[in-house]
């Protein structure tokens, strides 16, 4: 899988290659996922919106997918450029502005955070609509809810929070995979976890992540953590260790948490460098942002679970072809 | 990097391709962190000992690394295999007697958890002694810490609940990497916390892990959580990124932590499926591990660290040939 | 580098990942070698034209590459499907029809070779634009011409031979490099001759890959084979080697020749195996094709070569940033 | 598959990761292999003589793999190293001394051609032997002879030509593979011919290869070359395409010959550069070398293709786990 474009490039855009030939594939498929992701409908994320229509380019025939490599773009109508470039030289802090100039030696796209854009996540989104397409005919399904805002449980309360301090706030977003056979996952450097956390931390903004009782677990004696395995299925008493064992699946439910820092553009006043002056200047970001893009991510924490997820259905010869 | 060998097997050992020419290295490099990993000394590791040396069986002539795959081993002459054997058809809870038993079809080696014994833990130290030695070259130094046992800051007293308790605990365990310049990661898939967190989660009984505030960023604002760019290197007035800002380093401090589960052999009885009665059993671990697992965990998490490093360094063409 | 479309869908198209930022980048750079490769100017060639112009999509901004991923596009403007669709059940001897078929369950999109027609070739040759053009910076030059065509040196016999027998037919292309340093490629499995030939053999309709003396160097002996070593440059009295030893490049040039079947689709009759009916029955192939596919090979072999020598000059640290 | 190793060294072996659990495995099933390969038994082979005795270090338990990755050790017992040292500044025509001296720095290890050596090609031999009996279960076998000496059908004439002349030679090794299921290999990159050319090429010596009518296609009408599908099978009348149409395996024998140059180490007096004393000079190669390494890459070449095939039939799921 290869993701590519810019905030405020002509497009984004994504192109699948190893796909099952014979997957029926429309646009309709890709809609309900496309718009959880979308901003400008829920308080607190970002008025900007495109109609991010997926334009298949190449893979799919009479309605289904043939096998070759699948591309699919995204046009970018709505971009407003000139918010950005007046600011060139001030890095946002928590921005890429700064470590991707320094690495692209000032050629990068700078425009709305270029290739770095959250921007890109419809792509992830994309992809993710295959690859949950593609498990659910192994009664798999992947599905990740928020379970707090800026600290509150109560997702309204948070973002008032928020509101209130006019300022942005993170969160922390939860995934379950159901339906997963016993067996997923390689010794060592393919278990699971390391496949997971891999694509996981592709996602804009993600600062952790934890498996089964994650970080608890280091405060947890061992027969307090250790989940008793009660029948063949290998169904256990608990599930502590989030349906790991070993970095291979143990036939229970795959569980893990993420965190997600607050909005690194905040509509309250910063401080950073100019790069041309060498002094430290005060700002504030204009422009249409998220005041909480954890809101945006479960739709995108399923993409990318459920693309690995289908890599190791077919690595482990589970996934049976399509046609 | 290549690990192989099982814990009551012939031997373990690695191959490593791509280490640059010219880097000398004889035996005594490794037998500080090698005595580091080792139990037996500590209140609250296991009293299994091995000689550990490593044998050089191919890539380094005349002292000095020659840019072939380096293979070594380490014999394992110290293992008692009869203790594990009875227990074939009880899976121990947290360990990969089951998941391994169903994904090879019963052919696993299942002495003392086999390929996936932290027995293999030794190679990665050994592949990190060689990575740690060729970014000192460039002053990158990488250092792992355990900052918390059982909930306690105090390590004695948190081995102490675990000895009171006779049951195994966990941890939590920070790690540091200093020096490194601006720019090493790649957009997206490859990004830093994408290939350190892959790494992290092949060490066994990881259960998390949070960069910088990691999970405690999910309740900060905005304005908190940034932070604000200094002066030209990159320096920031807080590190709450840790060290990574769009999955690029920003020439801070990389800074991450990891949550170690409680040592899954306990002393204490648990209960588990015996599949060939089909009936829930209980019984208790004998034979010879850690009461926490977590203390031998800096060491191997300090290698694993540098060599993502050293693969970064490496493709960024940073690193000079040795010679 | 990933390559994507069908030769009758909407577009083919390429998307590059890791070109170093900063390489000034316009459509012009690309006419000559699309030109080069098009059909319907020589004789021999296929009347079918397309306009074949290059479409940036991402990872270009302000005339320059920008180190993120590059998507480029070419639209297929000019299709005539309904010349294949009759023809559905009898696969065309020499094609993909049959293979593909099995291979994706039918549902492959067959129209004109689909993924599978030389069409896709016009990708390569984008990707090689830009390999070339960095190489360039290097005074790295790769350079493919036609050394035969249906067994003649003189290119316009040769193809008088298939007029005159109303047949297709192939030849041979050689291709050189120069100015490549000592030590490219790596031991074994990553020879500059494995790499090389698995890109080769990506090119429809390449049969056989030699370099140097190739298959004569069989019927030599070792003191006329050998390439004397004549300084420090590595310079040898003969290039029999083709500038390769142990899989390394020596500092001579790299020469290696390639044979070309002749095009599948031939004017004359053919039989084949009829799916429905399963018979095998007489037919002809109408539509657009080139009596002589290996005069369009060179401009695709440059490209391919040249994409290998930037990835191992980018490996070996030799190729410096653009910018 | 990993090879590790030096001619002079402690040892040579490999570790293979990714092998099905449950295949029997033994010291005997290796031992016909290794003697193919073995020299001093056939005219114009070395009289250097291994006991090849392959060691298993990992991943074989109770007579048959676990899934974990196994690693085979052979020592080396029979070095002279003496023979080589002192010619160490005059790199051998047509040996990797003088590549490998510039890539490495000065540091390879130098001693009979160090980890270039062809000792090494007992690994892929071994590798080899375990593919071969994967494959044999699906009664896929691969097969390779040696088709001419010195340009001589008959091989004892060409070694009497090698012999007569004292000079070393080179020949051609024909292979086939049957049993093949149609639909082997991708789309482009991942061609058959291109997974086959990238191992093949990793054999030292092998200078050119061709699939089927190979070379002498460039010089066949399209009528003449092009194989007419017969049956559902995909049986072809004639076989030019050797088995592979589009990349893909077409349920015909897999067919491709390889060039082996004569061996670089010949009887005869010889000049290269001395590059201490910055002059060419006349010398002749003494210690215990092939008059014609052709002779022994029979099986080395087998056991690259089996590799490559038994990858491709693990990737296209048509490889039923062992167990």
């Amino acid at each position: 899988m290869q993701i590519f474009g810019e905030s405020h490039g002509a497009s984004v855009g994504l192109v699948i290659d190893g796909c099952p030939a014979g997957l029926p594939l429309s646009q309709e498929d890709f809609m309900i996922d496309i718009e959880r992701r979308k901003g400008g409908i829920q308080k607190g994320t970002t008025p900007r919106k495109e109609d991010d229509l997926p334009v298949f380019k190449s893979g799919i025939f009479n309605g289904k997918t043939t096998g070759a490599p699948i591309a699919i773009f995204f046009e970018n109508n709505n971009t407003k450029s000139q918010d950005y470039e007046k600011h060139r030289a001030v890095p946002r802090p928590g921005h890429a502005d700064f470590t991707a100039h320094h690495k692209y030696g000032g050629h990068e796209d700078f425009r709305g955070g270029g290739h770095f854009s959250g921007r890109l996540t419809v792509c992830l989104v994309a992809a993710g609509v295959i690859a949950k397409k593609l498990l659910s005919q192994h009664q798999i399904e992947v599905q990740a809810n928020i379970e707090s805002i800026a600290g509150e449980p109560d997702i309204e309360a948070g973002l008032q929070k928020a509101i209130a301090a006019k300022d942005s706030v993170g969160g922390i977003v939860a995934c379950r995979a159901t339906g997963l056979p016993i067996g997923l996952g390689e010794h060592f450097f393919d278990s699971v976890e390391s496949l997971i956390s891999h694509a996981v931390f592709a996602i804009p903004a993600v600062k952790g992540i934890e498996f089964g009782a994650g970080f608890a677990a280091a405060s947890m004696f061992g027969t307090e953590h250790n989940d008793a395995i009660m029948n063949v299925t290998g169904k256990t008493k608990t599930n502590h260790a989030g349906g790991v064992v070993g970095g291979i699946t143990n036939g229970n439910d795959l569980i893990f948490r993420i965190a997600i820092k607050p909005t690194s553009s905040t509509p309250k006043e910063q401080s950073s460098l100019n790069w041309e002056t060498n002094e430290v200047e005060v700002f504030s970001i204009k422009g249409r942002h998220d005041l909480c893009i954890a809101l945006r991510v479960p739709v995108v924490l399923e993409a990318v679970t459920a693309m690995v997820l289908t890599d190791l259905m077919l690595l482990d010869h589970k996934m049976k072809r399509v046609y």
